[in-house]
């Protein structure tokens, strides 16, 4: 029996893996800080607590479900105050509770969320074996420490961890402050849609891709980190075009009305040797497909509730 | 007013740090497990409690006393054990918990006891500046962790953050499985003094220059690691020698009748760089002395009490 915990199941990554891991067998035990039912997804029981607040009850909840597997994507995510936010302290050292208290019961294999901001940005593309490197942010140290002590830590109470390093997503329920919601929004509604220069390259994936590669790493036994990524690479220019040529909006993009970190790298990218080779695992949504589906839901979002 | 928490303040290196903080013109507040005063440093403020259990009682404790310094020392050091110990985990974690509630009171400087086992054994001297490197042991990634995450959350908080890394010291009250005391017990006890090969090359510090070098650390605005080191070196065997003879007991060593490790480094010694030109310290006591203390100690230890 596969029983697996999610922590921060109704963020914007977690929410889009209860399915696939209930198609996967999986028992899925969602938390929430929140009580009662926050999704409606069929066949996940959900348990309101705050990871960082409820040790006790935390404690007690992994005791009781004895979990094969944990998936762990709770963190600080608010844009704009993440990478720099005193938070992220709060959260490797409470991760690093709840992986003790999961190691105690009948754990078994767990997968948490890493970031490329936790590797040196300067690398042309980060390899999935990028490990000892330079990060910019506080939040890319909190995930390299929290990563580095984990795998000493997994190795040495026999537990499998795998280490899903997540790059650019977009799709559904992203905050919308962050590029694609910013830009289809703005579109949407006619208005200028304000940009930077949109040469960056970055790695861009569908976050039911995300979802779905996250679930094949915990569902493997492949350990250390892998790149969830699709392997294309796309400019920022290329996404926007792609949700105006959509929405006929091209007029409506003014580009470098947003200004550029002198920090921010010019590209960001991930290899995906790992996910290819070992998980066997490649996206099913191409650019054009992931930006389509975005762009309607955020139509939907928009447009008048009927009475 | 200079106003210190001390952890680990019983321990081995803490419980001879409180005096000389008393002599800098701290007031002393020391945490210990047992409540009362385990120890009777005149001017020393005790206060019990499980740094690690006891969360709720360690914040208030913080925001009422409002310190301005800490002096981070407890940690798990079972001798045998602490190398791969997952209690080093929950060592991580209630650190970083520490720190965040000393942050969020009046807390301005602070130095954590960090350790060699933290950098790749296979350099022949440690560097001050060596930082990502490649521990041997999970008790050596959970230190690197924690310095990691806590550098960039101090530069972030502008708190500041001084990183004494432990290297091999030997004194009164030391554990008694270890080194210098498992010599000297044996020898004052006539009875034949099982050792290792001998050749290994270390830097020891008098636990007494470690405390007067970790307060002066403390006293200073030196950031980042620096090697609680003399500078010196010495062999295995010179350390035998030295107790050997003054206890007369060349013929009770036993060479080479404990195996070492083949992961054992032949020489790990540090500069003591930053401690001579930034904090203009150097040791007050030659191996010669702090050897003849020491043993001093253990005899006095060993002697039958008057009634």
């Amino acid at each position: 029996m596969k029983r697996v915990l999610v922590t921060g199941a109704t963020g914007f990554v977690g929410r889009h893996c209860l399915l696939p891991l209930i198609e996967r067998g999986y028992e899925v035990h969602a938390l929430s800080r929140a009580a009662g039912r926050p999704l409606s997804v069929p066949g996940v029981q959900w348990h309101g607590l705050d990871l960082l607040r409820d040790t006790g009850r935390l404690e007690s909840l992994l005791a009781d479900l004895r979990c094969s597997h944990l998936l762990h994507l709770a963190w600080f995510t608010e844009p704009g105050k993440y990478w720099t936010a005193p938070e992220n302290l709060q959260w490797v050292s409470g991760s690093l509770r709840l992986v003790d208290a999961f190691a105690g019961t009948e754990g078994r294999r767990l997968v948490v969320a890493g970031s490329c901001a936790e590797v040196d940005w300067a690398s042309s593309v980060v390899s999935d074996g990028m490990v000892l490197s330079c990060p910019r942010t506080l939040y890319g140290w909190s995930k390299l420490s929290l990563y580095l002590v984990l795998a000493a830590y997994a190795s040495r109470v026999s537990l499998s961890l795998g280490w899903g390093r997540l790059f650019f997503m977009y799709g559904p329920h992203e905050h919308p402050a962050r590029l694609v919601p910013n830009v289809a929004t703005a579109l949407l509604k006619k208005s200028p849609a304000p940009c930077s220069h949109g040469r960056q390259v970055r790695d861009f994936l569908f976050v039911h891709d995300v979802a779905d590669a996250l679930t094949a790493l915990l569902d493997s036994t492949v350990e250390g980190p892998v790149n969830i990524v699709s392997g294309q690479t796309h400019t920022v220019a290329q996404v926007v075009h792609q949700i105006a040529s959509l929405l006929r909006g091209e007029h409506l993009i003014r580009w470098g009305a947003v200004p550029t970190s002198p920090d921010e790298p010019v590209q960001l990218v991930g290899e995906a040797r790992r996910l290819r080779e070992e998980i066997h695992w490649s996206p099913r949504f191409s650019l054009a497909e992931g930006i389509a589906q975005t762009v309607s839901w955020w139509q939907e979002q928009l447009q008048p509730k009927a009475a």
